[in-house]
């Protein structure tokens, strides 16, 4: 060992004490002829101090910022202590010291404020990641990995390894694939979930798997997404949704005592993926603020559940008069608290906000509702007092709020509309980061609908099940869709899945369903995902086949790691939660990967370059 | 849930309780008007017992081998029980049920003892899952995991993840490589491990790291090989070799006590790589039982440090008369105890099995040394009673043990005395599977000689240290052959490594080294295999720059998890291990992959086949 100690963990009553030291060098600071310096190892700083007998050994080797170096001497009390660190009462005077390894000066300093850019951060990671801020997400990501295993190991969940080198099934994201040597020609690919594997593990009896596992996903990538990412993945046998529900409940439970501290208690709430939608505009609604939606106008076929509730709703099938609700499929609104006296500066920029092509709508209605109980609007000439009161009643709002109206067609302004409500939230600071509220969101539609096909892809995914009464309706109709311009109609269109995401501060952390255990249910569901039983046969066959001997009902769910992660530190990014991340166009700067390979590498693997 | 118990936990003193079970059917036995059913699932097997008002139900929906069945009773003591099994005392009397899903007669029996062969098995691997044996395999292997986290919890050590898809370097084996969509023309590489990254950790400062990870190497497979492996793979910093040992040592201390219940409290024996090649033939030898090689007669330039002993040798440097020893450069010993009396057949039929091409030797020497104390040769008219006497003596055998002696080319002869060793170790009952001998093997070589390129390859890895007094050796000299014939003369042939195996039962399950540090004799290093400066930096620029900027020193181990797996559950085979495992061909024969690829997949990743 070429340490006694480690730089975070002296204390006064260790006073006298011979130690040796290693870490790097935080500071150097010279005061006539006595030197101190902080030394930084993963656990503190610990400051030494190099009297005057060691000044000629400093000269003759200077010490430079992050340079490894290893200290003897004595622990001593310090004459001006720091309150501020754990080792703050005490330095150590120093004997000697031997250099272990020099270091050029870094690109940028190694402090929780850096003034290195992303790029040059990314280029130094190893740097970088000395850096407290990020050691502290790395900390924190371990320490979510082991509350996860602890209490699943807890709740008999086995970790079962299932293999990286699979087969390409693409259905939904691209794979990433590799190419087979062995077997030239032919390629492996890199599984985007274990999905298949665990559904197997439960067919065999394995009744609760676990892994903390990498997937793979060749997708163009947005800012807060990575080609490798890490879930929390996990299935039971012999399960109904509940059970799932109440497992899962308590491992984040478990993971925000173990890892934050904090004692959720509260009841997590559950939302229907209809209620959430209507309320909030989002399936991953952020529930530590209300300001909902109040739904003006909606077309009743997208929210069939509600049809008695939309034929009162504020201006429901009427006409106002005013062409631009009037003209709209869908008029929503909220009611921001205590914004009614928004400047006209203030709201012009809003209204550029919502015009903004990443938003896209046409302009943005407001209602003042003064504090005075008074009401202004900026489309006072279509309606009077009483219309006006009738909306801010509708929305629920209260004297000094500001109602925002957003009118077009149902999808753009729903999720407009949605935007415009987090943008609020942030903005009167309800988003808290230490402020943390867990929801399920339930009862997802089994199909969406893909125009360019005129065919159903699956909302989760393939595998899930749809509620147990909605079974019949899947089975004994005709997954295709005759009417493109009806496809609403279609009796797939109401089946609802057992499936379920769990929603922290709005963001998704993790989602899961009760799987298809069939074969004719799983085979009519790839059939209405366009495959004939010939794909179905070559893609799935192992799973069919694994049906035909004793599959059990069975569930389960994937936690995002990293956005987990994210989320419990307090980011928005996924990327300082991950050691060695890779960029937007999917490149690790620092090794400088993707690369070319060798001519022998082709050659072996039998392909070639077709570049276009 | 499905059920309120499982199948292995109602006892005798749950008499009278009313119970749900679910689970597969083990058997169905019919005894006139009732029905015996045993229901499996992973916990166990509960007897199950139908009356005669069950008949009519019965018979509409008629129960088969692997039905997943669920079923309500109470629990009721049995009239015959069954030690056997841990719920042997009672059985559930049925009052209803539900086949929760039905079964095709599965392709083998879901037994200990199946009838499946290999082919069917990994086809059905879904099914051979079932079975207890392999299931007690992959309940040991996650026990392994589990063990093997908490002691480097306990210890200070941090999963950290390291990514996939990284660079290709190919060095050694080969690597499998990944397309880049996004980067048309560029491939990433999957880790042969992760040791790169695990050195820039310590230089990031993260002092104790491990992950239990997936490594994946394009190799031509072996019985006992997978192109995806598991790896068990640790790092620290600011240690030397003495504190890499012992921490680890502790780890597989701890992994005995905590799967196998065993305390292996004994020292762990250590042994310098070349007493392990002179003593056993083999660097990894099993040291459950002695048997050791005695060196009649060996080159004296491969044991250099063994030059003393070797001039007093039983026939060292004078001729014996015998022109197959005095030919040989090599001739070998081993003393078989308690193997006098074996038959003219017995012999005749170990020369057979070191004549085989495997082995490749020309023919077999024995001696026996009969219980009487008289010796009797194969060999007999080339030495007299003291000359066999005197080999005896050398090879320490004991009067009832049969000498057996081997002569050649010193490499395959030491390697086909190690393997008649192992052999002899076997039948004679020496290798017990549930008796555990662990050693270090020590002080390796840091080189070996490539003869088809007449240059040095890194015996461990590119990374590995030179021992410190030995550093000087390597930085002062050209690591150039000029002299083909004479490489062993050059000075880094002597030049020994900071590494070290740990060797269980024959078995190399971990091992790894000192690592070095400093940019200079890195680059040094990879000269020495042939690395001009350019081609240093296109792979390993971002090693090089880290050791820039203050590296510490550092080293680590790796331990292959899927062999320690196989070895602590008493078997040779690591298939057997791993949940869905590949075949020798690199095939997952369940999945059918790897498999073709579409022509939207080649478009997209701008690559074509170019088979030949």
């Amino acid at each position: 060992m070429y340490r006694s100690h480690t730089c975070g963990q002296l204390r006064l009553a260790d006073t006298g004490t011979s130690v040796t030291l290693a870490g790097w060098v935080q500071t150097v600071r010279k005061f006539g002829s006595i030197t101190f310096i902080d030394l930084r190892d993963r656990y503190g700083i610990t400051q030494l101090l190099f009297n005057e007998e060691l000044n000629g050994k400093l000269d003759e080797q200077p010490l430079g910022r992050e340079f490894v170096l290893q200290a003897k001497g004595v622990v001593n009390e310090r004459s001006k202590k720091n309150a501020n660190i754990p080792t703050g009462e005490i330095e150590i005077l120093v004997s000697d010291f031997a250099i272990l390894n020099k270091s050029a000066v870094p690109p940028f300093t190694i402090q929780d404020d850096t003034d290195g850019g992303d790029d040059l951060r990314m280029k130094y990671r190893y740097l970088d990641l000395r850096r407290n801020a990020v050691k502290r997400n790395l900390e924190l990501r371990y320490a979510v990995n082991r509350a996860a295993r602890n209490y699943l190991h807890e709740n008999g969940f086995m970790d079962i390894e299932t293999p990286f080198l699979i087969k390409s099934t693409p259905e939904g994201a691209r794979d990433f694939v590799v190419p087979s040597r062995m077997n030239a020609g032919q390629f492996y690919a890199l599984p985007q979930s274990p999905q298949t594997f665990k559904q197997l593990l439960m067919v065999s009896g394995y009744d609760r798997y676990y892994q903390i596992v990498k997937c793979f996903r060749d997708e163009d990538l947005r800012a807060d997404r990575q080609p490798e990412f890490t879930q929390i993945d996990c299935e039971m046998a012999f399960v109904e949704q509940e059970d799932i529900l109440n497992m899962f409940e308590g491992l984040v439970r478990s993971i925000f005592k173990e890892v934050k501290g904090i004692d959720y208690s509260d009841t997590i709430h559950r939302m229907t993926w209809e209620d959430a939608m209507y309320t909030y505009g989002n399936d991953k609604p952020d529930i530590r603020f209300d300001m909902k939606i109040a739904n003006l106008k909606v077309p009743i076929t997208v929210f069939v559940s509600r049809q008695e509730e939309l034929k009162s709703s504020a201006f429901g099938s009427g006409e106002t008069g005013f062409a631009v609700f009037d003209n709209a499929e869908t008029v929503l609104a909220i009611a921001v608290p205590g914004a009614s006296e928004y400047t006209r500066k203030q709201i012009d920029e809003l209204t550029e906000w919502v015009k903004r092509p990443q938003i896209g709508m046409q302009g943005l209605v407001n209602i003042r509702y003064n504090a005075d109980g008074t009401l202004k609007s900026s489309v006072d000439k279509f309606f009077n007092a009483d219309q006006l009161k009738g909306i801010a009643n509708y929305t629920n709002a209260q004297p000094g709020d500001l109602i925002l109206i957003l009118a077009g067609r149902e999808e753009k302004t729903r999720k407009a509309t949605s935007d415009l409500r987090l943008l609020m939230g942030t903005r009167l600071g309800f988003r808290k980061d230490n402020e943390f509220r867990l929801l399920w969101v339930l009862d997802f539609p089994l199909f969406e609908y893909a125009e360019e096909d005129n065919r159903w892809v699956a909302r989760h995914h393939p595998f899930t099940s749809p509620k147990p009464d909605q079974i019949a309706t899947m089975i004994n109709n005709n997954p295709v869709i005759e009417n493109a311009a009806d496809y609403l109609n279609h009796p797939y269109a109401t089946i609802k899945a057992n499936a379920y995401d769990m929603v922290l501060n709005g963001n998704e952390i993790g989602g899961g369903s009760i799987r298809i255990y069939q074969r004719e249910l799983q085979e009519k569901m790839f059939a209405a995902l366009g495959m004939d039983a010939e794909e179905q046969q070559h893609k799935f066959g192992f799973l069919l086949g694994a049906f035909e001997y004793g599959a059990p009902p069975h569930g389960g769910i994937a936690f995002g790691f990293d956005r987990l992660c994210s989320i419990l530190g307090g980011s928005e990014s996924i990327r300082d939660f991950i050691a060695f991340p890779k960029n937007n166009s999917g490149r690790d700067v620092m090794l400088d990967a993707p690369s070319a390979i060798d001519a022998k590498q082709f050659d072996e693997l039998q392909i070639k370059l077709d570049l276009k």
